[in-house]
């Protein structure tokens, strides 16, 4: 029992399904689910894990765990590549936490943790999820599906260090531009909902929190969203959503 | 994006650490972590993690994630071995329900999840974790800590289907022979606690619950703990503890 594992007892994991979500890139995704429910997302099983048997009685539970990896983060090639210390947002990305600390996408192993709320399942062609409050990127893949149980995982009276509360949100607002192009879609409601929610949860990099004059791009479904920070007289930063553009042909 | 994962797109996962616990074997062990806070268990790092550093800031969280293989289950060697349906001990032993519906070990993967408080941190040698509620056999290694979120993770009120709350408990009593040698040992007293909470929970096969003649064995931390279900007249089943022997020179 106390022999030491080695880079020989890696565990071999595949995916058993793909997530495709309106996070076409990383940039904008909220750092927790559940803070942008207008997300629209679903898990897709994989062959041979495609089989309505294996979610039989899911439906019966409202929250999911996903278990995931953050594939686009840089692949731990050997101890070289491994640090012990992240920058996490909420500290402004100055202060340094352990990584074990932190829900950092940059970790050993790439391992990410999600509780999304469970929506529909579509079993009609393979097994689909539709999923709300998640806070994945398109392409994610998912090496395991586990039902909440809130008896054993609800625990409201724990301490949370440096993450105690959700992070504070800033108001947005829209220009004219960006609303007329909104208008003319047929999925515009719920892409201004998301679109706001995402804003909200301020995407910017931690070091740079103030008003600027620089132009942000965040692409949410297949727009891209530009946004600016703006400050009042005396007031809190907002940000204005300056337009959004079609993506399309640009990927 | 569309792309289908296959074989080939395995993830390698290396552990981080490596659980001692008071568990040496699968049977027994409550089925969901929380249920036995008297069981000690303790994730110690492995080369290259164990630097103090990786867990800095930790202690200032009450409660945390840990990802793991359970490594006693059954290898997925491919496709054949993967079943999607399980039976559930929650449902009788009968009654099957999809995998991904279910915590259950044998399951693509083999990952699991376990919320566990964090008690203490030594970094005197390398890196141990002291925990509380660990749900996990001696020897589990561990892929991952996350530090909990409870604005984000507590969900009092999630459905959770045929789970809806913590399982029923059991009545236990001992024998005057079982509390003769637990009162020799120091640990008695703790090693008490952990024997009442573990067979509370009925760690019998779920086609047994009724009372009967054979007597079962548990070990937990260096002992054989032997009981046999009895029933009052029209009362509930109790589990009785018979002995506990020591199970030194038996493993």
């Amino acid at each position: 029992m106390n022999d030491r594992p080695t880079p020989a007892d890696a565990f071999h994991l595949t995916p058993i399904g793909i997530i495709e979500s309106d996070f076409p890139d990383k940039f904008g995704i909220p750092r927790q689910p559940g803070l942008a429910t207008a997300a629209r997302a679903s898990l897709v099983l994989v062959p041979p894990f495609d089989d309505p048997l294996a979610v039989r009685g899911l439906t019966a539970f409202s929250h999911l765990w996903l278990t995931f990896v953050f594939h686009l983060s840089p692949e731990p090639a050997g101890p070289a590549r491994w640090s012990p210390l992240v920058r996490p947002p909420r500290l402004g990305g100055n202060a340094k936490v352990g990584v074990f600390a932190s829900r950092s996408t940059h970790r050993p192993n790439r391992l990410g943790l999600s509780l999304v709320e469970l929506v529909e399942i579509d079993t009609s062609h393979g097994v689909r999820l539709g999923l709300r409050g998640a806070d994945l990127v398109d392409g994610t893949p998912v090496l395991d599906i586990k039902p909440y149980l809130p008896w054993a995982e609800a625990r409201p009276e724990a301490r949370a260090g440096f993450a105690p509360e959700a992070p504070p949100t800033l108001a947005v607002s829209l220009s004219p531009e960006a609303e007329a192009m909104l208008a003319r879609r047929p999925d515009g409601d719920s892409l201004r909902e998301l679109i706001l929610q995402v804003l909200a949860q301020d995407p910017r990099p931690a070091y740079r929190h103030g008003a600027e004059a620089r132009i942000y791009g965040v692409r949410l479904r297949d727009v891209d969203v530009r946004f600016q920070a703006l400050q009042e007289q005396t007031g809190p930063t907002t940000l204005r959503v300056v337009e959004v553009l079609s993506a399309e042909g640009r990927t």
